[in-house]
């Protein structure tokens, strides 16, 4: 809630229940001076309005944050979902994203809603920290990217590259975009043909397979050391 | 399903349904060969036994596969539950630690039971892959790993070290035993001053912290890298 405010995002309403009101007095006087209407609410509307189990006790209505493919700028490192569909997944991913610093996160083709409510939650305040671009189609967000000088890998377990190869990490040392497919069935092959190369997180034990938004943390993170660190 | 019956657990009845009875005729043949009971029950007894919103409609009771601390043998790589509540973390941290290779996961202290149904779920198999301890003192277990010869790494959003530190990195090639804390509260200074040193995973963005299963995947594959590949 925090976050979106100070992050610039457009709170347009501030719904806060009287205990809420007193834990969190000093957001509350802050939202109230900045002149957005505050409303106390019981605990009863709250709990619908949160739509959660164990909602915070406050609740910030905000304008959509995400932007158009053309105003991503000129970002190092991107996280491209295509058609990553559960929520807790996509929250975690962008959450991971924004640690790794990555620049943009592109939710493409049959991807989740990044406004779902386990997506913004997942995403621990993330959604508004880098720019987020919604519904895109994948074809156009690998070619805008391209344009832009990104080399895109494509995740995929079956690929023959392994991330731990030193020439994958060196490659890795440009500006990236990892294209990251659906949980249950990955990257098809008309997909993994959009990219550039398709890199494998390397599987040591017995495990089939890593779950994506773990996954996706290590592929981030090799790309945010590659680019960081000289060996 | 498949996974315990072929990794070795104790299987000692198997619930199927008629329908899933003819999807996995293979298996349930095999089943009953090995003089394991096999129960056909309704949709609406398996609907009760399996405590998930959608059973694959084949449900295998399994004794207990957990191992005492003294006969987790000798690996090279652990990861360390410290008071891990989330079943759904935990279960996706010992998925990731089985890819990455380790020999065992400890859930010590008051972290979740691994048998939660939610942790056996998320960790796809994994449980069934690797040397699980459940119920340990983490002090016991600390002095267990240290014994065989591990050091004792705290994963810690606060520590002075980094992860993508050379040194750190350095250091990572030999044994190692990752401890990962509480989802919300981390680890507290009493806990971390039973490790050898403490280690962040770097944040190169806004983001206030890691979601701890990927906070986990990037240090236990940070560890496989550094034991595998010679620079």
């Amino acid at each position: 809630m925090a976050e979106a405010f100070h992050c610039g995002a457009r709170v347009t309403d501030l719904f806060v229940t009287v205990p809420a009101r007193s834990r969190h007095q000093d957001l509350v006087t802050t939202i109230a001076a900045a002149g957005i209407p505050v409303h106390v609410v019981s605990g009863e509307v709250m709990d619908e309005l949160a739509q959660t189990v164990t909602p915070q006790g406050l609740l910030a209505v905000c304008g959509f944050v995400d932007v158009p493919l053309a105003e991503v700028g000129q970002p190092g490192l991107v996280a491209l979902l295509a058609n990553v569909r559960d929520p807790g997944n996509a929250g975690t991913l962008l959450r991971s994203a924004d640690a790794a610093g990555a620049g943009a996160v592109v939710f493409a083709d049959a991807s989740v809603d990044p406004y779902n409510g386990k997506c913004v939650r997942a995403s621990a305040g993330s959604l508004f920290h880098l720019p987020v671009v919604a519904g895109a189609r994948l074809e156009d967000a690998v070619g805008a990217l391209r344009q832009i000088g990104l080399r895109i890998v494509a995740a995929d377990g079956r690929a023959g590259h392994s991330l731990d190869d030193p020439e994958v990490q060196a490659r890795l040392t440009g500006p990236t975009a990892w294209m990251f497919g659906n949980e249950a069935w990955g990257l098809p092959p008309e997909l993994l043909a959009l990219a550039d190369e398709s890199v494998a997180v390397p599987i040591y034990g017995r495990a089939e397979s890593l779950n994506l938004a773990a996954a996706a943390a290590v592929c981030l993170y090799a790309s945010a050391r590659a680019q960081r660190v000289r060996p």
